[in-house]
């Protein structure tokens, strides 16, 4: 750690940090400059947390060395880590596509959804059946009912399914229905939840926050993986701009700064990620080409009656384009699409 | 709600959704252009949402007329609300003042810091003890323990206390230690705790979130006051831009707005909202100054020991200084400081 | 134009501007509503400008129907313009790559860097002689001796050239040595630039601003082509946001936006989208995957040694490999890589 | 400096460095850690932009030291500066306050506006002859007619003048109508303007651009100030971000941060900063009470008919009462608004 003083420190300011550092059995170094001391930690940094120097009033600013996740990091576990949904690897070479409706709303719709995107060569199925909406007056899920007709709709299909769990106290209710459990941008930092998620064996997709950096996401993932359960998927959905043409702005660079800074397996949500049903074809290519390990898309059977986010919903016959087209791109990426 | 039809929409498109909104009970309109077909509805554009225009293929974008909120706007409340943390009104005329540590540590740290923002002329007391925080290495809270502190030290001074509340599970184990509830910036579109404390009686501070816009905010808001609990105060507290200057970006423009559309009392953070000790002075006076009901302050005996968020506590003797430098701004914008 | 009144406005206020609207020929719509009334004009809604009902004290808000550009709209010329730079044609099935330095540093770096991207097979040659840095400490380019040494490299490799112009002054001067002209991100709202490039006849790579939204790209190229040429390449670069992991964050959303609303090409600039020397092969191949009809990349002889933006420059043998590596991805795309 | 090296950089690496660090007089330091090894350079950093260690394939990041301005910063020039604009100095005690229409539009709204802002107490005035306008659609100014008319609004008067130049070109012929020079955020970083200002005497208003860190902000100063001119305002005026409710986002952390890195002089312009008429006052008030030395204010004679920014500008009685309700404000931050 790099600790730089204010011009106002003496040699003597300077001399009860070096103690401190060394008490924390740290090697320290002195460096005077013209116009500012600074000082530097060597060793494992992350026990001078201890010390809280970015509160000292004579500390003008300290600059970490080390990433602040460790278990996360590719530094300490080079190897991509693969995670299984149900028997869907994620992370090595095959490509996966998990789609569905946004909500699960009926039995029809869901169990219709379902077949269309087996039918298209989805590998795993989505639906929400507790959803966070914006508004009060929004449609909010069906709850547990939802959990059972998607897991119905995975069964009829065989593929596997993710869903979303809101809260702690959900996720023994959640798990025994689905083959991994998602945590919504919303809960990226709702960290009961991911303490919680990281309790269970249960694969977890774990999404960006929308004003949430990159390094962020990873502190998050390490919750998770810090508590026992290893099986994280990172999925970049888009974060908030001042560009209000697209519903979010999809950042795809943090696709290769993740796939170099971390083991874990990277996936994009397009839907999302432009909020614009024209714009998920060109971004979900686009994902495959920049390295993402897979897509997460929401198909209705009916975007005209979704009851919610239908203007990012796929037609079915969409859908099945687009894992067409898909194709080539995941091939060049050195990926494979089975469908 | 008006309705931008696509270039491609026939006549027949437009007939068809003009039918849907007569079946609503709306009165449709009917505005053929050049270059865009667009339709209105009169009437109460709410129950619209059924028909998830949005999601049409052949419309471009629609705009809604109204505020997605209702109860929380001042169109149909035009009073201020007043809302009572134990004994103290905010949103009247008294300006209010609430300071405290970041977290509870021990029993010490609290208790002293209680006292000296009482000398010093605080209304209310701060301390968490429950801390989302962003590295799972972080000091996480004293849980239990901490609120039994909190309200000893409320019951010393005779301060109110406000705590914060991470999820809906937690609101009964926490509401009886406290006088008002806080939802985290983190928090603020966790739905669940919002209904959960839409659901309870005490005062609820709610924070922005950092991807938040104003708008948001009032929806969030909506929510606990749909359910019931119309004793909500919103909270400023920065939010996340390209910037780093400072930990946020403090959005005073929200002040005059939030008071401008609802009634609720707005308070303001400029503790998180600038993340730097030497900056809250002058921000908490500029919140005064363009309309705030009163401050949220970080007051810690010793930031530099601090646990969390040592950088932007205030030592206490900055505090006394700052609320006697506060009275002749609060009163210029014709309001009380009563210490 | 859709114009919402605020509450308090009578019927006679309403009368008034419907009369205003009236005057200009267009055709005014009156919908009185609980809440709200709201007007409407059917016509060329762009002569309302001249009525400002923005600034109206009783009006809240008004929504225009259609876009505020015209000539660069996809709406009035549906086929696709291809932009010819030098012989070498942009917007059409062949995906061009131009490639070259930041900056043109001596005659010897300028005539290696060319000679090693057209060697790997790139199609026009980059490098600027005016640079605006951020710092006046900053290397600041060589002027007309630059445009010279790359009108040299031009020649020597048969490769078309490409150059920044910071000010309206400049085009004349920059203008006979370039095959097109391009406008910084910082000079994307520098009108006067815009107006003197509209006045000439050469192509303009016009990139957009860091904090500007897609719509004022697209007015801003519409500054230029009302002038009088036709001739713009649009060019995303990157906005600023948040996110501090990369330099820019890569707004690839853009591009399937852009494509649909316009008929002029679009490239992308993946070496100031990230700033990061590793991110670029990837981006550009997402670039190439969602439709961009070009690349502008950033190569230099020694990057070591660049004295701007040497962090973001390929080596010229990761320039090749990139060449090679593109080519499945543009034609998964339907287009053509010629090298 | 502060290098911190990749994993994979030798110790012979690290050695090569070093030699590079003392060839230019400074004096290296080797910290080797267990995970990274780190560098540091002891004496003025500036002179080791020349190594473009950033640009080093084995370097992972560095972390200067001394920030990247001089003469601007507060560190080497203690005292507040002083800028007088006219007869009217900023900077010192008095609070001043700038006022006029954001353009020149006739000669009658001219000299109607500047009577109208010096009866309530404005001390100069300020008007646009040269308009820069997102559409090639809008009203572009009137240019030297503007001036001149401003100009003799000034002199009947007897307020100082202000008004704004977009090009480096347009220096010479903007200045003798002048009291001080005001750059657009369009243009603040125009370098080309920059250098031309800092050539000529006259004071310059530097307003902050829409994606520009106070950091950038300072940068662009030390411009003006390298090149000669030690008379620079800078100018808060709201930064673009995710809200939309406002135009801008008012920055008024930016206040205390510049006033404690900076000698010079700061004012905050709250039209553009909200965008919105009625959020005007309370926002000037928030500047003064944060420490602002002085206001820049949108006044139009009539609203309803301007040109340009109607919706933000004031009306002059609403200007005359704003004056009045500043002074406690001002006075209670210990200035003095004379009016």
């Amino acid at each position: 750690m790099i600790i730089i003083l204010k011009p106002i420190a003496t040699k003597k300011d300077a001399d009860e940090i070096i103690a401190q550092i060394e008490g924390l059995g740290l090697k320290p170094l002195y460096m005077p400059g013209v116009e500012r001391t600074v000082l530097g930690a060597i060793g494992d940094e992350r026990v001078l947390a201890g010390l809280h120097l970015e509160s000292h009033p004579l500390v003008e600013r300290i600059t970490p060395i080390l990433t602040p996740y460790k278990m996360v990091s590719r530094d300490i576990h080079p190897e991509n880590t693969v995670v299984d949904i149900g028997n869907v690897p994620v992370g090595g070479k095959p490509f996966v596509v998990i789609a569905g409706p946004c909500a699960v709303e009926t039995r029809e719709q869901m169990i219709a959804t379902a077949l269309a995107v087996k039918e298209a060569g989805a590998h795993c199925l989505r639906g929400g059946a507790f959803k966070p909406r914006s508004s009060p007056y929004s449609f909010q899920g069906l709850g547990v009912k939802g959990l059972r007709i998607l897991k119905e709709a995975g069964q009829k299909t065989g593929l596997s399914v993710t869903t979303e769990v809101v809260e702690a106290g959900d996720v023994p209710i959640v798990e025994p229905y689905a083959d991994a459990l998602q945590v919504g941008a919303r809960n990226m930092q709702n960290f009961r939840l991911l303490t919680k998620l990281g309790q269970c064996r249960k694969p977890v997709i774990l999404k960006r926050g929308m004003a949430a950096t990159v390094e962020d996401l990873l502190l998050a993932a390490e919750y998770i993986v810090a508590e026992g359960n290893p099986n994280v998927i990172l999925c970049e959905r888009g974060i908030r701009t001042f560009e209000t043409a697209t519903r979010n702005t999809l950042d795809l660079n943090a696709i290769p700064f993740l796939k170099q800074k971390s083991h874990l397996p990277v996936i994009v949500d397009p839907s999302h990620g432009t909020g614009i049903r024209d714009y998920v074809a060109p971004m979900a290519k686009a994902a495959a080409a920049c390295g993402a390990d897979g897509l997460l898309i929401e198909v209705h059977i009916n975007p005209k009656e979704a009851l919610s986010d239908g203007q990012q919903s796929l037609y079915p016959e969409q859908f099945s384009r687009l894992m067409k087209e898909l194709k080539p791109f995941v091939k060049a990426a050195g990926r494979e699409l089975t469908t």
